[in-house]
């Protein structure tokens, strides 16, 4: 049957000053009233059922996501003894599928995407499940591209597998402007980490492509969780299996997705008025601003004749700083005196 | 005697949100740690004594500008009943002074200014009255330009009175950039408003030329501040005297001053880091950021990668705008709702 194993570990510093150690981008409602890890399950529906959702989190978040996602089993939500990239994460994930159902296909995901189209995403993620199934591939969907983004890595798909799957040529990690455009014209994918593989086709990549994970599957087979994360290196599944499995596919994603990596994404991924501005917060006024990302939950801003600026106003800081640099919060975070950058 | 009138009746919304209508511009520590008011009154120490310095106020200012200025006589703070610019203002404080002292001559200043060097101002101040008296006519210090300020008005000097002393031979308001450019090249100053005269020169020239204020005397010499102040027409100074006048003098002053008329002055009157951002304020960090002005009172600010931004953190609000908008303060305003407006 199938399954879905939920990434939800981030720690959150790209959202500062809203998000913290102890409130992560994934338990925000950065994209819509809800946190994103709840439209991230919710997204699921009509396709995995909750029982079979898993969700892998740090053991510091075990809680407040139990907490926010109330309506799965407790026992389906991981937490790990300590963050080992997805590599090891996935590997947990799939071998407790695989131990509660040895024909489980699982489709990974994680919880802090934003998605324009949940049916869309559905009909994708079926299909990907439904290569993984009958090929027994690891599927990656690659995201039809809307612009030359250089925050993420590329896919450039092969020769044709079935219908719209083909396998993978090669990856391309964060290409700059001029060649994202040149992969684009290529035909290549965004690689959203959205995948799907048979648990069994999993184990097997890990035990002979992954010296990093496949030697500690006994830690996980015994229970032993944490010595399984003390023993693992930390590696990505990308690289871990993704970049060395001779039995690799990718299915076209055709809906609107992001990964909501910095507060400019929320000029994407929320409404804005003609102008261009975002604002979420009762009390954000924005006079003659064009692209603007404002955000405040602790009182008043007022925006007057300014452009591509970010402005955050949360847990009793203020933030101002440009969409472009927004991406660089954690250069900045490394400059902040302690008692403003760890705030809690 | 030397007698001074000080004009501290600005109502402040330019220095919105930490001006408002209970606490204008003249009570704020802008340009340094005291209020501006204070520093006015401190900087004619050694040239006017207290019991001869008069401040002109509105009638809602008049307790919180005894308690500031606790060391002058209760009764030189003079309360407006109701705001009729500066003719009005300040035909009455020289009527007060005459009254005390037949013999009066006047200095007339503002209260809200910012001034670089008290004792160049101090000495400049002397030479104006000194002219005053000596000339028998209306003096107004030029301050010598340091750039083609376009909010500014223009005195152009004409034939030599004696020294540094002229004749004004006009004044300009507000020219564009390039007339301002024209005009510091022929020698124009910048009219500051410091001003000198006779107190009976002045009455006089009220009969004669100014019909929005000389008609009224009568009712200052009978104590009817609020008959007078009902009758007369508003207008400056500079309209009902200055522009009226034959017998108009000015003369240079070479010491910094600014009218500290937007947010942006702080730019200006602060100390600025070498990349030009002034900072005021205990929790404000400023990275890869220039020439922004930051003034926070509520907690903390970060500002990151951005240039000529403004941001306020006062009474609960958060304003974000550009120093060149800054000077649009009063159009942003009239867009705000009422309950953001009028803060108290």
């Amino acid at each position: 049957m199938r399954w879905a194993a939920v990434l939800a570990g981030g720690s959150g510093t790209r959202f500062w000053p809203l998000s913290t150690a102890a409130a992560p981008k994934q338990f925000l409602p950065l994209a819509g009233p809800q946190p994103l890890i709840v439209d991230a399950v919710s997204r699921l529906r009509g396709l995995i059922p909750e029982e079979r959702t898993l969700v892998i989190t740090a053991a510091a978040y075990v809680d407040e996501t139990r907490r926010l996602l109330s309506h799965l089993p407790a026992e389906n939500i991981l937490g790990e003894p300590q963050a080992a990239s997805t590599g090891p994460a996935l590997a947990w994930a799939t071998h407790v599928a695989q131990q509660r159902d040895p024909e489980a296909s699982v489709l990974s995901l994680h919880a802090d995407w934003f998605v324009g189209n949940a049916l869309a995403f559905r009909e994708t993620a079926d299909a990907a499940l439904d290569v993984a199934e009958r090929f027994d591939t690891l599927v990656t969907v690659g995201i039809v591209p809307t612009r030359p983004d250089v925050g993420y890595g590329y896919i450039v798909p092969g020769e044709q597998l079935d219908g719209d799957a083909r396998r993978v040529d090669r990856f391309e990690e964060k290409p700059d402007g001029e060649r994202a455009t040149a992969l684009i014209e290529q035909g290549a994918l965004w690689n959203s980490g959205l995948f799907a593989w048979r648990a069994e086709r999993f184990a097997a990549e890990s035990a002979s492509l992954a010296p990093e994970i496949g030697p500690f599957y006994g830690k996980l087979t015994h229970g032993d969780i944490t010595g399984f994360f003390a023993a693992v290196t930390p590696i990505a599944v990308d690289k871990s299996h993704f970049e060395r499995s001779e039995r690799v596919a990718v299915v076209p994603g055709r809906f609107e997705w992001d990964d909501v990596g910095t507060w400019a994404a929320l000029g994407r991924v929320r409404s804005a008025d003609p102008e261009g501005n975002v604002a979420v917060g009762d009390d954000v006024f924005v006079h003659d601003a064009a692209n603007c990302v404002v955000w405040s939950e602790d009182g008043p801003v007022v925006l007057d004749g300014v452009e591509d600026v970010v402005v955050v106003r949360a847990r009793g800081i203020v933030l101002v700083t440009t969409r472009a640099r927004a991406a660089q919060l954690k250069e900045l975070l490394e400059h902040l005196p302690p008692e403003l950058r760890d705030i809690s």
